[in-house]
This record gives C-alpha cells, sequence and structure tokens, in this order.
C-alpha cells in the first residue's frame, strides 16, 4: 500500500488523482487530503477515502468538517498544507495545488525524505535552485513530474543518460487562440480564453495555455527539473495534445512519450515510477483513429509567454517567480474581467523591468518578492 | 576502440556502417569486412579502412584481393563470412548481409561471445528459437537490432520493464503501392516496385517493402528479439517513416522513437548502446520541417505480407523459415521478371501449405527447409 497526501484534491489534478486510486484501492491508501474552498467535494472525498489528515482553505469549512468528522486530524489554511507536507505517515505527496502556497508544502516534504508528485509548477519555476539545492540535502526525497510535459520527458530521458541530451522539445496544443495574430487577440473575451481544445483544466491553466505562458513556465519548469540549458529547450506547437513531449539525444535519435490527453496516465505514473501498473480504465492511444499529428513553430511574436519565460529563466535567481506573481494576478484581472487579453503580456513584462532579480537564500526571498510583485499588479491594473 | 567486423559491408547497410565509422574513426577499428560480388567497392573499403581480414563471395574477386593486397587474412565464400564470426578479433559483429546464409556467421558470432549488430532479419526470422536459447548458453553475447523498427522498438523499452509491455507497435511506409488495390497490383512492373518512398535500400528489401512481407519479417523478428506474443504486436502504416516504432506499457503510456529516415542511426546505437555518442554528421528531425504525420490502419487484404508472418509465427517452428525462404525466390523470380507481383503471395501461400513443421533442433534442419523451399519453388515458378 502506497501512502498518499494530495494537496488540492478538490482540484483537477487532485480528483484525477482520487480517480487512479478508485480504481485501485488495493494499492494506495489515501492518508491525507487538502482543499480549498470546495467544501462539498472535500467532504464526498472524506466519505468515499477515510483519510486521517485533512486541511482546508477557510475557517467555516474547518467547522463544518470538524463537526462531521471529529476524527480527522483537521488543519486550517497555508499553515494546513505545510503540516500535511510534514506528515511522517505520507510517502508520496502529490502537490497539486496551484500558485506560490504549493511550495512551503513540498519543501516541508523534501525535508521529511518524501516522493513528490510534482503537479505545482510553481515550485520550480520561483524556487527551483532552492528546491534542487534542497534535493541534495535530502537525497532521499525525490521529484516525480506530473505535468503531461514534464512527465513525457521524465519518461523519454529513459531512453539515454543525461549527458546523452540534446535538446528537450516540449509540445504545447498552441492553446484556444493558436493561428490568432494580435489584432485578433486584442478584443478576446473570457469565455473565448477559456475554450481548451484538449485537456479540461482549472480556469487558470486554461487561461495560461491561451497565453502560452503556461508553457513557458513549462520551459523553466523543464530546466530546473532536468537541468539542462534554455538554449537546447524547445517548443512546437502539436495540436492534438498526443505526444507529450520528446527528448532529442546527441546521436539524434529523438524519444517521445505518447498518449490520449488524460492526467490519469502521468499522475499514476508518479505514483508508480519505476513500475507501471495496468490501469484498465485508461484509455488505450489508438493512433489509426486520430491519424494525423500535426507540428508547427510557436507564433512567438504574438504568444510572447514563451520568450518573456526564456528571457526570466535566463536572468534566473527570483525574475522567475516575478514573472509567475505577475502572471497569476493579470490572469485573475483579466478573468473578472479587468484587463484585457494582451495586457496579461504587458503586465508581466512590466513587473520584470522593474524588479532588481535578487539570490534565492530562503522561501522568504521568494515569498516577499511574490508578495510585492502581486501587490504591485494589484495596485496598478485593479480596477 | 572497438573492434568491428561488417559481413555485408559492400551492401545499403554495410557501407552506411562504414560511413558512421568514417566520422569516428579515433571511436572504432574495422578488423575484418565481407563482400560479395562487389570487389571495386570492397577494395576501395580495404583501401580506406585497412581491415585484417576479409571475406569474399567469388574465387574471381579472392584472387585480386590476394594479388593486390597479400597481408590480408582472406576467407572465400559462406565458410568465410563464418570464420570472420568466430574472429577473437572482433568485438561487435553487424550482420549486414541479406538471406539466410547469415544464420550460421551469427551463430558463431554469439558462439564466441560477441555483441552482435544485427541486421540479418532472416536470423531470427528462421532461427530465432535456436539462437535464442544460444544466447542463454552464451550470456556473454548479446543481440542489439539494426532495423530501425527494431532499434527503436528496443530503445522505446527502455522506458519500462519487459513484463510491463503491453503492445509493439510496428510502423511501415505502407511500401511503393499504399492505397493500391488487388487489381491495381496486377500488373505492375519491376520499376513501379522499386520506387521507395522514404529509405534507400537494397532491391530484395525494397520489393519486401512493397508487398509487407518485409513488415512480416519484421513481426516475427519483434516476435523472437523481444518475446511478445503475435497478439501483441501490431502493424501500422506510418508514410513518412519519422516514428520509427512504438511500445505501449500497461499504463497505456506509449514510448516511441522518431527520428529522419537514416540507418546511420540505429547502426551506430547498435555500436554505442548502452551510450550514444555524438554524431554532428547526422541530420536533426526537425518536425516543424516535416509538419505532419499519418497513421493508418494497413489493408492486410491486399499486402498479405502481414497475415502470412501472423500465421507463420504462430505456427512457430520451421514455418517462418518456409516463409523467407519462399518469398526470397519469388521475389528474385518477380525481380527477374519469371512472375508477377501478386504471385509472391501465392508462392508463399502454397510453399507453406505444402510444409510440415519440424522442430528446430539444429541449423541444419533450417538449412534443410530452407534449400528444399528454395528448390520447390524454383521448379515450380521458374521459366
Amino acid at each position: 500500500m502506497k501512502k498518499i497526501g494530495i494537496l488540492g484534491s478538490t482540484g483537477s489534478i487532485g480528483t484525477s488523482a482520487l480517480d487512479v486510486i478508485r480504481h485501485a484501492r488495493d494499492k494506495y491508501e489515501v492518508v491525507a487530503l487538502s482543499g480549498y474552498s470546495n467544501i462539498d467535494l472535500l467532504m464526498e472525498q472524506i466519505e468515499e477515502f477515510n483519510p486521517k489528515y485533512v486541511a482546508i482553505g477557510f475557517k467555516e469549512g474547518y467547522d463544518r468538517i470538524k463537526e462531521k468528522y471529529p476524527q480527522i486530524n483537521l488543519f486550517l489554511g497555508e499553515e494546513g498544507l505545510k503540516e500535511i507536507g510534514k506528515l511522517k505517515e505520507v510517502e508520496i505527496l502529490l502537490t497539486a495545488v496551484s500558485g506560490a502556497i504549493g511550495i512551503e508544502a513540498t519543501v516541508e516534504g523534501i525535508k521529511s525524505g518524501k516522493r513528490i508528485a510534482l503537479a505545482n509548477k510553481e515550485t520550480m519555476v520561483a524556487a527551483g535552485p532552492y528546491i534542487n539545492d534542497l534535493l541534495k540535502k535530502y537525497p532521499k526525497a525525490e521529484i516525480i513530474p506530473v505535468d503531461s510535459e514534464h512527465s513525457a520527458i521524465f519518461q523519454s530521458l529513459l531512453g539515454g543518460k543525461k549527458n546523452e541530451v540534446s535538446k528537450l522539445i516540449i509540445t504545447a496544443s498552441g492553446g484556444t487562440f493558436r493561428g490568432k495574430n494580435l489584432e485578433d487577440l486584442k478584443d478576446v473575451t473570457v469565455e473565448q480564453a477559456l475554450k481548451h481544445p484538449n485537456w479540461s483544466m482549472g480556469r487558470k491553466i486554461t487561461i495560461d495555455s491561451s497565453t502560452l505562458v503556461n508553457k513557458g513556465l513549462e520551459i523553466i519548469e523543464a530546466h530546473e527539473l532536468f537541468g539542462v540549458d534554455y538554449e537546447n529547450i524547445e517548443v512546437l506547437v502539436h495540436p492534438q495534445s498526443i505526444v507529450h513531449s520528446m527528448v532529442e539525444f546527441k546521436d539524434k535519435s529523438v524519444i517521445a512519450q505518447l498518449g490520449v490527453p488524460d492526467m490519469k496516465i502521468p499522475i499514476q505514473y508518479a505514483f508508480t515510477y519505476p513500475e507501471r501498473d495496468e490501469n484498465t480504465v485508461f484509455e488505450t492511444l489508438d493512433l489509426r483513429k486520430v491519424g494525423t499529428l500535426t507540428f508547427e513553430e510557436p507564433n512567438r511574436e504574438v504568444f510572447k509567454g514563451i520568450d518573456l519565460a526564456f528571457k526570466a529563466g535566463k536572468i534566473g535567481k527570483t525574475m522567475p517567480a516575478v514573472l509567475n506573481a505577475a502572471n497569476e494576478i493579470a490572469v485573475e484581472l483579466f478573468l473578472r474581467g479587468e484587463i484585457k487579453f494582451l495586457e496579461i503580456y504587458e503586465i508581466i513584462e512590466k513587473a520584470m523591468d522593474r524588479h532588481e532579480p535578487k539570490e534565492i537564500d530562503s522561501i522568504e526571498t521568494i515569498k516577499m518578492v511574490d508578495l510585492e510583485t502581486r501587490a504591485w499588479v494589484y495596485k496598478n491594473y485593479e480596477k
């Protein structure tokens, strides 16, 4: 029995993870869950999986759960995520909360020697160098990526040695607005931006996918996770989302991981690695049905998410944290209808321009930069 | 320095192998070469690579080489291939001769503990169970496949464990006549059949590719090399020949190997495995340029090569040897203009129908069946 803790169990990744576990109940024990504001779903999950520990975002939900399940060890707020990160009984910690609040819990998870099934992009984007140092200090801990792209790269890397890698090729669906130009994007609505062609995901990440900022964050994450120079990371638009990413080795052999677009596959892999478990509920990829896979260069002049990330990544230090924080608030403001789509790029760019990058000597530094950037965006763009 | 022996150095694979070596002369020593009838090319190769041992198919060539290079240890005929197979000084034996004559030299190579860079399909098709037994007896020996499809599977298998494989997906260009029906194929000419869309190969293998018998032989070879049941081997037509084959694991994750269609990549991999060497002369796969990859079900009713192979493979014993021998002669007769294209299938089918499969207790058994089948085809179809 693998003992699982899930941070963000009511989100898209969290519910997929519980679906993986639901179909292999003899293999997993759900020790801990955490939800933010979706109390009803969290209570259903508690009913079904009977976790010993639960963290919840708001006091109201805390009280409801406390009353109904007095036997549960209940935590509140961000501190609650950290407490779950520390739990000795958890072997695998799935970090599926979105945003910078996932970082500290991940740090606790590493310090307590866990496998981190990493679905929180911000951890490696904002705190990559810090996390990598930490992993050296706590060699029992390990990170297995859950993002479909990074899981694909992780799996493809098994085809060779680290020093034999010549290029990581991250595929991108191209998002809702693939093929559009700057003029087309001037007045797009939230509804338009929320229609993702292949993946069913949360609102924030769907917008990130349409700006390609998501792909930008993945570039930085890949750099930090796999130690590959930015010069050797490439983005390839692949609208069908079947080839999840690729690795080119220096003998020009390319290894790729493919599958139907279903997060359950990389989630389960992060749970079972280095093994692979059968899972009959997963859909089989049938390329005869898919028929055609296409690949094209991303339009980096329109979708500036990629170049902004390359820029932030190459500057390094706290700059990626600024990119991430500015983007989070910009997307929030876009979703609230307070800014236009293209202003997302503008906000990120200005936030980066005004920032003086600092060495990441502690999580505090990242938190400070994160908060300061958020405050600046709110102050200048909130209506 | 890796010490290389090449059986069939003047053929398509052999010359590609020497091209690999030509661009990495500090890594390889060419110990032995063998050619059949192309004496001029063989002499050029001797000039350039200075091998200590050479085997040659015909007495005339033997005399010419003996006179010009008296210092070389020279062998004649099929026995010569076996002698090279035995050489202690050869570490890696590339078996790039086509046809059943490669089997015995491979056996000698295994008995003397070599790495076999296997480019002779017939070895595993006709003698698979025998070779697999031999590999158990001589654990120092190993087979690394050179065929682009089997190299792709070999590389993709690194992504998981053997008992986690659910399916091998062998890709096929579909050959020159993809999309044609039986009526279209009735009167096709040798010239038409020799036009292969992607790979530049020898005449025999180009015809085999157009009948899909080649793919059939690869199915049997994959079964023998990787120990996967025929039920779990699938052929997928992929006209661009970029995805060289795939492995589906039981968690529905698919690993694929891609690259430009260039045999130098799998040849070098068979030389360097488990390492990968940089080779700057190899062309980089640029999927932005390729643009589109398509996949479709093969038409097994028209291109009977696949089903004939499944049938022969499932019967096992000496039946695949019959398929192979009948096909070799049928293709020869087609190339000579003595039979029609579709008669290739008819000949294979009849040869299989009349054959009583025997256990493969020795190479002699295979040779007998091989010769007997060839004789029967000549007798009944040669004009």
